[in-house]
């Protein structure tokens, strides 16, 4: 495996699926080219190859330990650590003048694919330290932006996001921490919280913590909660580092995967001098956050794809490597043994595991592109279109890539048969480190609620309403092969339609059905998305095939035809179940009464 | 958690769904009664909650290490296994004469169920000696026997099967292992073997491998495999081991599950000095492997189904207990909290797992019971009526719920949540340990291939017509709501039944589409077996809810009319995609090409 992701992929994503070279158009991004975007790619692949990939299974065997007072762990990951903040990736996407790289989001997103795919977990540290800083720089006061972004933007100091609470899990409504106005500027903050990644270490000369909490006199619930930057070391004057503040480890949460990313238990205020600095308006807190959680989420569902994507990867090498049983139309003893990819069920778990990761992948970039536009497309109007699409998709980017990329880890290890039980190869790794995606950031539970809640009627379904226009245009846009694909995909997007009404019903009479099947939503919706991603896939493969010139290799592009018709003939399928449950507004799951079980 | 299985559930399974009672009247079983079965149960009960479930999570951290020249692991794996052995239940099958309990296959399932719960790799030493020794006492000669059998019936010999060479892995036609005939009763065994389970280790004074090897100028492939037992020691003239076989361990493989059991690499005849007997006949060694194998294959299904189970109860206990936000009728934050399992999501989350697990639990016992039917009904043809019927289901009772199983591990995680991810909650474990499930004793794409290329056709479809008259007189005889989810489950089968003839055309026509498929005849085949399951097990509570007695707790059994509900409309129709991927031979994985990944 000398490639981490081959770069075709990416190209193939960003330039002929995408058109990513248009951002250079933009007023925002004039000073770059394909060439500047390349040479990124090229520098995010080096470092993630050379500093990331190097301790992946490293610092999975011997995670961070607590001891002497302090956080150790393996030092390659320091190093990692360092050649990404030096390469200037933690303030990429930030302006020139504030010392970023002013970047689209749509290569950042390329370049973290890299490090992705190479250690997930070493990667936490700078992703959670650039979520943390977009925080400040948007919601902070001028003072509290001068203090802390330009040494999060060089990695001098790392950040978290303080949310959870050991006894209210994902209900934030019941966080308990509480902040306690002084003369000074600062609040006193005391309190618990939990699987805070990032935590504590040694990386960096600081940790801020984005920490949500109440203040005296709040109204209940989320509408009460207010943020607060929370520093493991105090600032001297000078902005250096100074006195510890009042932040302590409870204890390092040992997990599944992703072990390298310390997962802490923390505790502020144990002494009552816990320093905390009230980021924006009181009791804002939660909308602030949930700038961030969103991001997290685009985050935690690209990193799904890639270590989907590498898992899929790294068993397609073993696939075309081992020897095992012999070809269907030549199965006698004495024919030779043959690579297992020409197995039909070795092909079915590589498909599924292509279809359903890069299929992922392409939703992410898609949602990226989003971002991008939402900032920067000249035309307000157009702004706001892509704004709230990307509300909408939001949740399913997050859940579907972190349900189906671990799926595809699981066909990896099924692909490498007894091989991929053992620690001795690095699948087993992929599955372990991915099982996190479905939970953190908003469980996909809460996801499924979010869409059949919230955001599938927001603002009068407006998202819906220019999803629909989009996908409608791309069926339209559909010839040869791929009309045919156009047209199945179409079907069960009217049939989508067809059950929203009656969800819509249940959730204004009140009733449970269609909490409990939210799932479906989630599902339904998700595989539709996916679908439209493969077709968008199936006809940049098209087009590059009827240009390509006579010799030139084209398997790639027959590949992604392939994965299309596999996506949409096997997969899309599958959604027929949830909108029936949905059409029916099916009542066995709301029903199930707790003693019956 | 007091409990490691409802007693409840079991004695349902048992005793209202499958009339376990009834073999009593049997001959060899008239010893026995429901209360000496009981006795068992609450046996293993015993051992498996205070000997087993003890060092569960404790060898999962420390597993066995190979230093000093030996294999050493926590001593209460040695105090288990011997509990276990003296307690008599590795001979529970076996006749009174040979020292054996000559209980029923479904009883000793049953017993076998707690161990699965309490530490499945723990339970893998004694349930492989069991295996080992059935194909001793089966094919061996006279000699053979007494020299083995009463010293592994007691437990002081374990057994392994070593059939599994690095560079064949599942193809057992291409191993190189071989045999050489000397002047005395020995052969002389020279090969490598590899995820060889329980093949080095302190717990026994000998360890006896059930070895496949080729002899000299055998036939090429499976019809030139013989079967030798190979002792670590060999045994001196009064039967006690004796001096070393030219055995080696090459070295432990860690494993990400089950590492309670050592897997090992093992070298036979090193020095050229490696004793081997030969089993029954030459070149028959797969055919008497065969019995341990499906054996085997029945015992994973069951344990991967228990294992399953356990995750469910696991999280059913953790949803039970833990508040986090609000009923959805009373969604204010000045309301009160509620335990998590009042959430829909959640209950989706609860009821698919004991749809899936408890599904495969009755069709485990069903194949058991099918095992004591064949071997004891008085009537000679139903014996093989029985016989023919275990034979077409044991590829899906290996496959589905090791499948299915480890699916639920992975949902009672997602109950879990972030305590779900962390190594401080056991459903991660569970979720590691069965992911050994679909792959070992044959990979669940093995299972799907000897479903669909022999077992639905062999004695032209002599099983698969005992089945429809099973499962037919099944459905006319369901009554109440249960009729119409016999009606259901009969339209599934019916659309089943359509296809065969496409998969039966691709076969004789040698074209790759079924081969490809396969999954999907397996996956249609085994949701319309656990759909029948729960069609049966719907009758039952039905029977016993007509039958309660005023304000006797009906809970349980409305629980098992909502998870057929369950299992009968929301998972039986996914298999319309592979219904339809059968019936138009679809040859998209098929035609897939290598070089187009």
């Amino acid at each position: 495996m000398n490639e981490l992701i081959p770069r075709q992929e990416l190209e193939f994503q960003l330039y002929e699926v995408l058109d990513t070279q248009s951002l250079c158009e933009r007023l925002r991004f004039r000073e770059h080219s394909r060439e500047t975007f390349s040479a990124m790619l090229d520098t995010a692949e080096r470092i993630a190859t050379d500093r990331f990939a190097n301790h992946n299974a490293l610092s999975d065997r011997e995670e961070p330990v607590f001891e002497g007072g302090k956080v150790s762990m393996r030092p390659e990951v320091k190093a990692g650590f360092d050649a990404y903040r030096e390469a200037g990736f933690i303030g990429g996407r930030y302006d020139f003048e504030e010392g970023g790289l002013q970047l689209p989001e749509t290569v950042m997103t390329a370049c973290s694919g890299y490090f992705m795919a190479a250690n997930p977990a070493t990667a936490g540290y700078p992703f959670l330290t650039t979520a943390a800083a977009n925080v400040i720089r948007s919601f902070a006061s001028e003072d509290l932006k001068a203090a802390y972004l330009p040494r999060m933007l060089s990695g001098a100091f790392t950040g978290t996001m303080a949310l959870t609470e050991p006894h209210a899990g994902s209900g934030l409504a019941d966080i308990r921490t509480r902040a306690l106005a002084t003369e000074g500027n600062h609040y006193l903050i005391k309190g618990s919280k939990i699987y805070i990644s990032g935590g504590e270490h040694e990386l960096s000369e600081n940790i801020v913590h984005l920490v949500l909490a109440r203040m005296e006199g709040a109204p209940p619930g989320v509408k009460g909660i207010s943020l607060f930057v929370v520093p493991r070391y105090r600032l001297r004057a000078n902005g250096e580092p100074g006195e510890r503040n009042d932040v302590t480890l409870a204890g390092l949460i040992h997990k599944l995967g992703y072990r390298g990313t310390t997962s802490t238990a923390l505790t502020f205020g144990d002494n009552d001098d816990c320093h905390g600095y009230l980021v924006g308006e009181p009791h804002q807190g939660l909308r602030y956050m949930f700038q961030m959680m969103n991001e997290a989420r685009l985050g935690v569902g690209f990193g799904a794809a890639m270590i989907g994507y590498r898992g899929y990867q790294l068993s397609l090498a073993y696939a075309r490597d081992r020897k095992q049983g012999r070809a269907w139309n030549a199965p006698q003893p004495t024919d030779p043994m043959v690579p297992i990819i020409q197995h039909g069920d070795i092909k079915r778990l590589l498909l599924a595991q292509k279809a359903w990761t890069e299929g992922a992948m392409a939703l992410c970039f898609y949602g990226a592109r989003l971002v991008d536009d939402s900032h920067t497309l000249p035309d307000l109007d157009a702004r706001e279109e892509a704004g709230e699409l990307l509300d909408l998709l939001t949740p399913v980017i997050k859940a579907w890539p972190s349900e189906y990329g671990t799926r595809a880890n699981d066909l990896a290890i099924q692909v490498l048969g007894g091989a991929g039980y053992t620690r001795e190869y690095p699948v087993e790794q992929c599955w372990r480190d991915n099982r996190l995606n479905p939970i953190h950031e908003g469980t996909n539970g809460i996801q499924a609620l979010d869409l059949t809640t919230r955001k599938l009627w927001q603002k009068h379904s407006r998202g819906l309403q220019i999803l629909q226009q989009r996908m409608l245009r791309d069926f339209q846009s559909a010839s040869g092969e791929t009309r045919e694909l156009a047209i199945r995909t179409g079907e069960y997007l009217k049939a989508f339609e067809a059950v929203l009404p009656r969800i819509g019903q249940d959730l204004q009479q009140q009733t449970p059905n269609a909490l409990a099947n939210a799932h479906s939503v989630l599902t339904a919706f998700g595989h539709i998305l996916v679908a439209w991603m493969w077709l968008r896939q199936a006809t940049a493969a098209e087009t590059a095939l009827a240009n390509a010139p006579e010799g030139k290799r084209t398997a790639f592009y027959r590949g992604k035809l392939q994965a299309a018709r596999y996506f949409i003939g096997h997969e899309l399928p599958l959604i027929q179940r949830d909108l029936d449950i949905l059409g029916r507004s099916d009542a066995v799951c709301a029903s199930m009464s707790e003693d019956w079980f």
